[in-house]
């Protein structure tokens, strides 16, 4: 194999790109930025050595704790559970919530065969289960709300019944069908007001 | 910078890649596939490395002289020019043609301040001016169909007027507006037949 066609075949590990999207990022990387291409290697190479999760909540991060976790002017009895680092930043940039995270990496979806085991449920419980100064008092179910996000918050928070945390979703201020990151401040910060 | 939000902004190098794809494109390959994110690191780094240009088409290869002008049983006074690598695949998988190729990789737009020099019109006037037994006596334009490939094909017939070597294009066989490489190719061999 060519080294042009072994570039083109190794771009289709980005989500999204086909085989004639991969022959034109080839040919534009080789025929215009070789620069960017030789950049791009080497922010892969960084970022998969170096970016890993998150012990407490499991954001991406390059230390022990994210520096959201690691800040003491967050609320420690508050944890939003989100879907993606990209819902989390959407809702950080709110200004509305001053709690703790737990990202979930992902989202029930039983038809791509993703399961509790799949996006760190477990791991969430546990975090729940801690007792001391880090013990949770409120559980803000963040998913989106589309079809898989409605069925993981349901499914956490019947697995938390009677665990003695209270568990609160965002209010429906968030229009029906769509994704945290796109929506509006105004909205996700209405919604997290009116948390139910 | 982060080694994440470094990885999401080289990833923009990559052409239709703005931010939330970049970002997308980041998240999966830090979750799911680093594995993949290293092999597409190291296709970087050897591309960029080895790929160059063929001395006589202008195409990509990783020798002097690509395959296609170093294959002896080509008819060497025939000259295709097209715009694309992937115009020329495109071409060669209808079997229709036998002879050379000059690759512009790239095309006239005046819009957008691509003119003569930046696709190596003057590197196919000194082919054209070859002697001997590489002389050209042929040259059919099979740029695309468009606005600008069409201006491409008229500036390189008028350039060559009167310097004795005999300039078809292919027939409108191919449907205008459209791109070589999206067209089947019953059409384009039609069109070869065609040129005029
Ligand atoms: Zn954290
Ligand atoms: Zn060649």
């Amino acid at each position: 194999m060519s080294a042009l066609d072994a570039l083109t075949s190794a771009l289709r590990c980005l989500p999204g790109v086909g085989v004639k999207s991969a022959q034109r990022m080839a040919y534009h990387l080789m025929q215009h930025d070789r620069n960017g291409a030789l950049q791009l290697a080497q922010a892969l190479q960084v970022a998969t050595q170096q970016v890993r999760h998150c012990t407490l909540c499991h954001t991406f991060t390059e230390d022990e704790v994210c520096a959201t976790c690691a800040d003491p002017q967050r609320n420690r009895s508050q944890l939003c559970v989100v879907e993606t680092p990209a819902d989390q930043a959407a809702l950080e940039r709110t200004g509305a919530y001053k709690g703790r995270y737990f990202v979930l990496m992902g989202k029930l979806s039983p038809l791509d065969g993703i399961g509790p085991k799949d996006i760190g449920l477990q791991k969430l419980f546990d975090r729940i289960a801690v007792d001391g100064e880090d013990a949770v008092s409120e559980l803000i179910l963040a998913t989106n709300f589309t079809a898989e996000g409605e069925a993981t918050a349901h499914v956490i928070a019947q697995a938390l019944k009677g665990r003695g945390v209270h568990v609160t979703r965002l209010a429906r201020g968030v229009p029906v069908g769509s994704e945290l990151e796109y929506v509006d401040l105004g909205t996700i910060a209405h919604a997290l007001v009116d948390r139910r």
